[in-house]
């Protein structure tokens, strides 16, 4: 497969996870009488995972994280000339994925994107008032959970064709834990996303959701080679 | 497996996602205290078509949507001698469901169709109160990735057996984002089944779910098959 | 295997269905602020059949449901010597379940069996108030669109292991659907078994959730067999 | 593969059932207007179940809680050599994910811990206020049929790969039933990670969570070898 033909995957599959995602989260989540609540958003973000992975992980493997790219890298399953690339067109898809959702969010009469827009954030920005260190435990553990899971599940000694369902229900439970305390990142691409249309202070704090969830998932791959290792 | 038996399941499939998806909200979704939301009516549509697609997918192919069976032909999957007659069997059977919808819904005093009956809409007839703009956005954006899941999922290289689940819950998705700005058709079968029964405004906007999902399914199919394509 | 051995798992499974779908409905739907509401009721009976289906599918083929017995017989699919131990099992099953439950659940102060209990009805009886005719109807309509999901899921041409997840979600699916208008049975051993304990007019309503979903499990037996003819 | 490997990844994973179960009742539970509820948090101790299977099962077998192990050495499927620790894994890895989401709780100004900090508890404990006797029943029996649907999911008969799929969503249903009941054990390692945290009426509470589930897990084990018997 052509580099290509991976980074217009990568890009194809951010762009849904951020559409889908945060889209849920704008559109859907406080709808009056029957929003789908943070229930439905955890679902949705897992769900954009799970079709993706089924969609174009023959394709490109999909990542659409740079976090997720990383763990891959240090887990010594992803070749590190491939890591830029795949950063970027993850961080193009992730944009292009929040320039979708505001085209669609301002149909509506009153729409106030510097509200929130589904940024993450933490202390006076964390949906339920979370300071800091939480924050930073949070998405560092959140992440290094999430390489575990993707890691084991796309072992050569675990099921066949069954990655995509671990993978993708994995996000939906990081979000059925998280979503109060950062509005759950551990994605770099897709807190960049949004982020830029919100303006203010989600971009002055997104230097949590790049290091937080890089670190967590630098170390997971650390720890699974040691699961992997000849005893 | 003759053309009669092709059609024949494409009817009771489509009969099935109308008044599976359309019946859950319509009966469901608003029940006092426990009613089963935005989530639940996204979770049955959903569910119309993972369950037809195990039930029926080795009959049809299971398309049960307009939109679905010229994304598959613009892809190189489906021929164009049978589209006609796959959408009329689609179209008879979103009617067929719709009506025993109706039988069920007026066996409770009160019912009342013409204040929506699950039909689709935009401007003052979007849950949501959106724009056209902003509704055909969504059909066209959603369809497009909803055909890119399907194409993907069914590739040769995917895993095998595990598409209907993400063809599903790809469906689900579509609606826990889009509910709110259309009501969410990406199907002109599920639409002008219960527009007909809705009888006024419904039917005036109907050209909309016809137009965008099946412009969006055309464009997914021949972008896939660039993915597809020799390097 | 000795038809001892799949009657014992049938009673099992039957067992389940009812402490779990009924348990969920009597114990956790209308929990004050949290409660998990009708979804939560849906995924429940659903969740009893899938586990089921994996658990004991190798053992008695999971019907827990005479209604199901009696399709996959007029499918083709079970030995009519089978039938009647099979419903046997099945009904014991139902009211063992219903009686754990009434264990359970009296251990709370103030709770009263002849409120409901789970009990299927129509008319004054219907969670929404439905009459007869739409029970029927609803009934008839679901067990055969039951019994398809079941005979297409199970066909050699399907593919291999995803019965359970198609059928099991398939009775989620209906549940959403038709829990107001019925409370939904589809099952006549589910319906017994609480029935039993209502004591009143939930007896008097069962033979409703008899014939209709026979009725329609039935015909849909009959249908497939078409489906599967060569042509 | 290595005991030691085996219990390192049995301390991740119920480190992580822990922190995602536990976790999304205290931390998303109750969130104000848009909350997951029961439902969500049942979703989430299921899912944290799926996703390890998937990621650690082809490691340690991945049991994650004492009843299981108990349960399948009972069954024939486990060395008593490990059951020892095995147990002393789970329950180090319990206290370990309960020690994560105090750090995380305790970054929101007014947490407290003494609470309940979703500890299992009966009578005045109980989220409902049910009695101790209900507790016993209820705990001892879900205990009994998951083991049963773990001894059978993982039987050589039934389909190879889905039954992190059965146990996982199993586990689910167990909480869909039951939260309301006990918060729902089925899991003494569970139990003990939070409770020393609660540290007053959870701690002397805790002798039930201990003895139905190993008891019900038990039986299961028993039953389950009659099914397996030569006829």
């Amino acid at each position: 497969m052509k580099l290509t033909k991976k980074l217009g995957a990568e890009f194809i599959g951010t762009f849904w996870l951020v559409l889908g995602g945060c889209g849920s989260a704008v559109l859907a989540a406080a709808f009056p009488d029957v929003g789908i609540g943070l229930l439905g958003v955890s679902l949705a973000f897992g769900l954009t995972v799970l079709t993706m992975a089924y969609a174009i992980g023959h394709i490109s493997g999909c990542h659409l994280n740079p976090a997720v790219s990383l763990g891959l890298w240090s887990g010594g399953r992803f070749p590190l000339a491939e890591l830029g690339p795949y950063v970027a067109a993850q961080v193009a898809g992730g944009v292009a994925g929040a320039a979708i959702l505001y085209v669609i969010a301002t149909g509506q009469t009153g729409f106030d994107v510097t509200a929130g827009f589904a940024s993450n954030g933490f202390g006076e920005h964390s949906p339920g008032g979370y300071s800091l260190t939480a924050a930073l435990v949070t998405e560092l553990v959140m992440t290094f959970m999430f390489l575990m899971i993707i890691l084991g599940a796309t072992d050569q000694r675990a099921p066949t064709g069954f990655a995509p369902i671990a993978i993708g229900l994995g996000l939906t439970l990081i979000h059925l834990i998280s979503i109060p305390i950062t509005n759950t990142s551990v994605n770099p691409a897709r807190s960049t996303g949004v982020a830029l249309f919100q303006g203010s202070w989600a971009i002055s704090q997104l230097w949590l959701f790049w290091l937080a969830p890089l670190g967590g998932a630098l170390l997971a791959g650390l720890c699974y080679r040691w699961f992997e290792a000849e005893d």
